[in-house]
């Protein structure tokens, strides 16, 4: 799909919303429809015209034609209001705008400088568009899980989990190891947990030893053009005690059951249910205290959540993470997360896309 | 000057404003004045009591008593929704909130829950305050400064810039350094730019390799316990051009011009035109252009704007960059860039905070 196909989707929803246009100001949205990754810019785009209109400042006047060859580009540095009265000029009379993004004050401009626009709140339009990846957004998610992938492995084969080594010292060597396989940056702040530390479900890495016999926990992911992988692993240095060979099993099973689940149709909170009852019915339903999952794509959490109270049902072409964990307060916890592409009716098995191995790994 | 001590400043501002409270929702404010870090929280400020409201969820039970012990911290996921209705149980009347930081579908929520609060704009009434630091910032914005001077230092010592060198390969180098040095993070994406890169004034590191007789400008900055340096200097690699010794002077005499503007009590955009009329006094006022600096604090760019069109005047204490530069398309540009902190009305003269030398270094 093109970026003007993604349009088109939208210009699609316009209608049936009974919407003349949508003014876009969510930063992510603008890019998702248009391709421009500025700071600044706000994007109209109208159910009649194939040609969206973007509004940028003048910093981004070559990059915004570079970006958004098939735009046209305004250079106005209230961007967001020079598009409200253009759409006012342009015989716009209702007007979706982004109520879930544009601020009260915000607002304000905009029924100033355009007061006879009917201002429709569209808040999650653009959203809803992006659950679905198109087959452009999967092979950049693939390269950012690879990315990702790679890196774990450098990281272990080259002996970068063993002991007396600090929870930031592998963090930071982990996010290097990243770019050097391509990533762009990181989907978020890497995640290293050791010890009693891995009971903790964001635990921001330490200065914390890594010691033998503790649980090492590591969420993690790249950034490729854009787009996120999110990953989590968890290790024990070795000696590995009983309890926490049935902790890992434990885990490990429910998010099997989790991945199992991902077909599409399914109801979100049927898809963590399945993974939660595991936990459950092994008696650790108080130590599993997040979702299972959610979506992934240009922003490292979008649609869908998938919760035990989660509304709707999981789609084809979908993005999400299963990582369901168990965390033992004191003493350690185990999360393992996959990134997977929810498959359609025809091959409904998802394709998993974060392919580091998830059997219990005993650092020696 | 105590967190609690920030409050009661706030406290009188709502005296003055005639409100009862505030609600404070924009994060870095939350942080501000509760010392809390998380991901979602609000605050509840009223005039008449010393004790705000801390809400977060539960994610935050722990980190949120550490962090804010003197707050009476509330587990509530839809923390601004519930600190309004607490507010109208307190018999709060007239409650401020973020106007600039609520979004419109934010504000229904809140007129929803709380119909009978008048509720106030009081965007900016925050940030006000936190344009001047008290001591316990201006520390952390020197360590800030002192871990971004000792890694481009030991970057330069160590032949980090030497032909061959892609401009990433510099970055990444150098945000490692920093991190060497205590850092926690770095305070945006560093910029290296050689060559004629070096024209384009936020240029993105790329696989451009830096080569003899390239301007290298570098803008980067440590981050240290949520407080951001900011710091440029342009190098040239051997051999210098006349062009560039020239460019470079007059960069360098208009960035000291700035810094010795900054005195409380001078017009902000005196101060830009004291370093700009340098600039176009020599005929390259079409070179430049961008503000002369900016606040920095707990946010790389806050209050106040140095530029042309500031409205105001510099207050004691406050945080500010001086950053001018000339480029010349095709060809490269100089920036320098100091942070800085303004004096007081007993001593004037500002306090530098970045103190790597503004001698033009020539690579060899």
């Amino acid at each position: 799909m093109t970026i003007s196909q993604r349009r088109d989707r939208l210009r699609r929803r316009l209608v049936a919303n009974e919407l003349d246009a949508i003014l876009v100001t969510d930063l992510v949205n603008v890019r998702y429809l248009s391709g421009f990754t500025g700071s600044n810019a706000a994007l109209l785009v109208s159910a009649e015209s194939e040609v969206p209109v973007l509004a940028t400042d003048g910093r981004y006047v070559t990059q915004a034609a570079q970006q958004s060859p098939d735009a046209e580009v305004v250079i106005e540095r209230a961007c967001a209001a020079h598009l409200a009265t253009r759409a006012a000029a342009d015989g716009v009379r209702r007007l979706g705008f982004e109520s879930h993004v544009v601020t009260f004050d915000g607002y304000g401009v905009l029924k100033r400088v355009a007061p006879d626009l009917e201002f429709v709140r569209a808040a999650g339009t653009v959203e809803a568009l992006r659950e679905v990846k198109d087959a452009g957004e999967i092979a950049l998610l693939r390269l950012a899980c690879e990315a990702a992938d790679a890196a774990l492995r450098d990281l272990v084969d080259a002996g970068g989990l063993r002991p007396g080594r600090t929870e930031k010292e592998v963090g930071r060597e982990l996010e290097a190891r990243m770019l050097d396989h391509g990533a762009d940056g990181v989907s978020f702040e890497t995640i290293v947990a050791a010890g009693a530390n891995s009971a903790i479900p964001h635990h921001r890495p330490t200065a914390a030893v890594l010691a033998a016999g503790d649980f090492v926990k590591i969420d993690f992911g790249a950034l490729v053009a854009g787009y996120h992988s999110d990953m989590t692993r968890t290790f024990v240095l070795d000696p590995v005690a009983q309890w926490q060979l049935d902790v890992y099993d434990l885990v490990a099973t429910a998010q099997r059951a989790g991945r199992e689940a991902l077909a599409p149709g399914t109801g979100l909170k049927d898809v963590d249910a399945a993974s939660r009852q595991v936990i459950a019915d092994a008696g650790f339903a108080e130590n599993f205290g997040h979702g299972l999952g959610h979506g992934v794509g240009l922003q490292i959490h979008e649609a869908p959540g998938i919760g035990a109270s989660s509304a709707g049902t999981l789609l084809a072409g979908s993005a999400v993470t299963v990582e369901p964990g168990v965390y033992l307060p004191g003493r350690g916890g185990v999360r393992i997360e996959d990134t997977l592409v929810v498959g359609g009716e025809d091959s409904p098995t998802p394709e998993l896309l974060t392919r580091f191995p998830k059997e219990l790994v005993v650092i020696n």
